[in-house]
């Protein structure tokens, strides 16, 4: 491939990189991925110093969480109640402006819950339709992520219909 | 306030905007307030030229929608089938870095359907607690909306417990 193409892959690559941390259940990992105070270079100037670098996550059906400590006690928890996840990413789709980076991906999930306490049975195993819209920073240690919004797709078809729900 | 603020203001207003023209059916303002090729710098070379400026959009429960086309078309839809809607916003984040902008926010809406074709009743009265994640680019003619993200929030609670949702 071509040299303008390069910010393409590498962002994503970087959001390969995020779910396959959730697949392996690798905290470390999904953690050196989100963007952190020390990634953000100190001649931004344009905004409230307080807000520098602050990420945000949103799981399908939950409040929005902010900052690196709701954020990764989140996942830490997730992984804590997940035995099993994939996912099978579709409709990616990166667009690169300057040092910023915008990825819309569908999320096919499959996953599955502890077993339970007695007996040998497996944890029930469920698939779930999300899409992404996830947001990353060039920084010097790479692509990382600033913020990661997953919803729920309620709706039963690509095209819209006649929806409820306004905005 | 003081001028390193200017940037977070601008980017607040032009959310607050956005939501005004959905309260106020304004289509021909929300197009404007959405990014279009345009606003593209043309000395962005980084990127794939066919990914250049494409907005995207989620409604919650919906698919990613992509390109002014299919997002447009999906805000007349609903402007079409919602008699009165009202936006309350809280919690609103705002997180500038250079041409670039990432808003959280969450929607409290009130929102009314269209009223049954016979008689003179209301259409049906609905509330839904939404959150939002915004992203904003600094364009000449101002900050526009590059993607929009919305889900509904099913859980009971604003801190995370034992959900099933993974990512």
């Amino acid at each position: 491939m071509s040299a303008p193409h390069t910010d393409v892959e590498k962002v994503e690559a970087a959001n390969t990189s995020f779910y396959a941390a959730l697949e392996q259940g690798d905290f470390e990992l999904l953690s050196a991925l989100w963007l952190s105070p020390s990634d953000v270079d100190v001649d931004e100037t344009y905004h409230d110093p307080a807000d520098a670098g602050v990420i945000s996550c949103v799981h399908p059906g939950w409040p929005v969480l902010s900052g690196r400590g709701e954020v990764l006690r989140s996942y830490a928890l997730i992984m804590a109640n997940t035995d099993y996840i994939q996912f099978f990413l579709t409709d990616t789709h990166v667009s690169v402006t300057g040092d910023t980076a915008l990825v819309t991906c569908t999320e096919n999930i499959l996953s599955g819950g502890p077993a339970p306490a007695e007996g040998d049975e497996l944890g029930p195993l469920l698939g779930q339709l999300v899409v992404a819209t996830n947001v990353f920073r060039r920084t010097a240690a790479g692509w990382k992520l600033w913020s990661h919004h997953a919803s729920p797709v309620l709706a039963g078809s690509e095209e819209e219909d006649d929806e409820e729900s306004p905005a």
